[in-house]
């Protein structure tokens, strides 16, 4: 299995990456690393090229950059050349911690969508407080101005993300809603809830309603689907108050004088596990659902350690099958009829 | 100074209304109270009636009433009575811990609105980590298909009310959005964003432009203004991870042994200066802005305690002149053109 790696993408770059992906290629035999970037930034970083081939990208397109413009134009960038190595059949996965922006467009435009789905959207897999399992959420914020049927497509991409990558037969799958009342909501998210449950009724989801954020965190489902700008805001909520009461914890235990300190101390076990519950490092970046090749969004503030969960997981998604079963859905069932008159936009 | 209490309200009702009237009582000897409710299960509730008044109420709304037809058909609900108070002047504001729908159906029919305002708005004021004095939400849920020029009224509604009642000067003020660029959001907050910068430009408020749900409780604005749909889910995912992280750490200690049950004495400022932040029971309830006087919903599992804080808080936002204050502002600025159409749907 290969893996193409925008190795000039994030804030530390190239650094971050290169070590990551050695890092990943030092526990995982299985898969091979196409980095695209500027060889005399990237071959130095190297320790071993063992499993790693660097192909040489003249240009890097920068996080200011307007997203649809940089693609076309830079076709000599590290994430372009990447892109087109998954579309060429040279790589089969697309991993990059740089512009969100860029990279969705370079993989609507290069790796392709499945056919039956109009926009891609980006998972991500959240903490679950007395499980282990955690949920996913999708979208995460590829799409804002989201429409019933990208929702409609959510719940079916995240169904079959969920059931092969991550092991959960028949996943709960519930909508973000301003209540948990089939009537909740605002207009859209109205329709939307009612198109869910169509699908629901048809069996293809295991639709369980309309959940609350506050409700996320207690394990209420397993799959929560949401517009692109909900999601967003639900996700960098949770993410700030987590840090928040974090670094509230820290800096109390600091000032707190040498009783405090032991406190700390005794109560490691306890702290130990919030943050490590809280800490989204080991979940492996975002993935870009719906397109024909998986596609990984990491951090951009991201080290080595969570380049190569990153890494990691891209390898794991690759190998799970997912893309096979949602294509084979999609072509399975009637596809939305306002697919083709989005596609040729 | 009158305050109009429906005393049928909430999860705990009377027992937490009355109870919670008798604890403000105590502590205010400003405040007199119209409690609207039967009084055959209020009276024998009431240790004494100093500053009390009883009026009779035949009728309650129920938490899953249609709030339009509830308010209509329930003349005689304690809902309806204490607003037609408010209404008539007997009371100067309405506190309530019953169903928000039918509290913001009767504050519309009844209390009416501001000339100016085509909806009204819930505030939600949350804690900021390091500093006492927390931001203002607005609209926390109030009105989920918010337009433009609702998300205007809101900036006006709240920098007037965190003026005068939170004693914040020129209040900064960001709007809710998925980044801080300015041209960041889907296509109805990117005009949020602009009608904005428009009235910032014009001088009636400090806008400081977008901000993002990560950094609310670091302080990044004192206003964040959103629609009620955005509104509702920030609110209820900083809740709930909030509750989350605290629920792990009161489990892990229970669950740790002795050493852990030091830990957590050896860290008791720490642990009591964090659940006190998160606690909102003492922030008074939200206050529905935009109406000719203060309407004040406290949570409906209130208990008698956080009753006080909301009818403390209501009695405030009488005294604070915040009504008049945003009345002349409206009367010496330019309505909306739009105000009117909305007025006569």
């Amino acid at each position: 299995m290969k893996l193409a790696v925008d190795a000039m993408g994030g804030d530390d770059a190239p650094r971050a990456v290169v070590e990551g992906v050695e890092l990943a290629r030092d526990v995982r035999d299985d898969i091979e690393f196409i980095l695209f970037g500027d060889e005399a930034q990237v071959r130095p970083l190297l320790k071993n090229d063992h499993h790693i081939k660097i192909v040489q990208a003249d240009e890097v397109i920068g996080m200011d950059e307007e997203p649809v413009r940089a693609v076309k134009k830079k076709r000599k960038s590290s994430l372009v050349l990447a892109a087109k190595a998954v579309k060429n059949g040279d790589a089969d996965a697309l991993v990059s911690i740089g512009s969100s922006g860029a990279l969705l467009v370079s993989s609507l435009l290069l790796v392709g969508r499945i056919r039956g789905v109009d926009r891609p959207g980006f998972t991500a897999t959240l903490p679950v407080i007395n499980d282990d399992r955690g949920f996913t959420m999708v979208d995460a914020g590829a799409n804002a101005d989201a429409k019933v049927q990208n929702i409609v497509q959510y719940s079916l991409l995240a169904k079959y993300y969920v059931e092969n990558v991550r092991g959960i037969n028949n996943p709960r799958i519930g909508l973000i809603n301003n209540g948990t009342e089939a009537d909740k909501g605002d207009m859209i998210h109205r329709k939307m809830h009612d198109a869910l449950q169509e699908l629901g009724d048809k069996g293809q989801i295991n639709f369980i309603g309309n959940v609350e954020s506050r409700d996320l965190l207690n394990g209420v489902t397993d799959i929560a689907v949401t517009d692109g700008f909900t999601g967003n805001a639900v996700l960098k909520s949770i993410e700030g108050t987590a840090s928040s009461i974090i670094s509230m914890l820290k800096s109390g235990i600091k000032q707190g004088g040498i009783g405090s300190k032991l406190g700390a101390l005794l109560l490691k076990g306890t702290l130990k596990k919030i943050a490590k519950k809280m800490d989204y490092k080991k979940q492996g970046g975002a993935v870009l659902l719906g397109l024909k090749a998986p596609v990984i969004k990491g951090h951009g503030n991201s080290d080595a350690e969570t380049m190569k969960y990153c890494l990691t997981n891209a390898a794991d998604v690759v190998k799970s099958g997912y893309v096979k079963a949602i294509t084979d859905h999609f072509n399975e069932h009637e596809i939305n009829p306002t697919d083709e008159v989005i596609k040729s936009e």
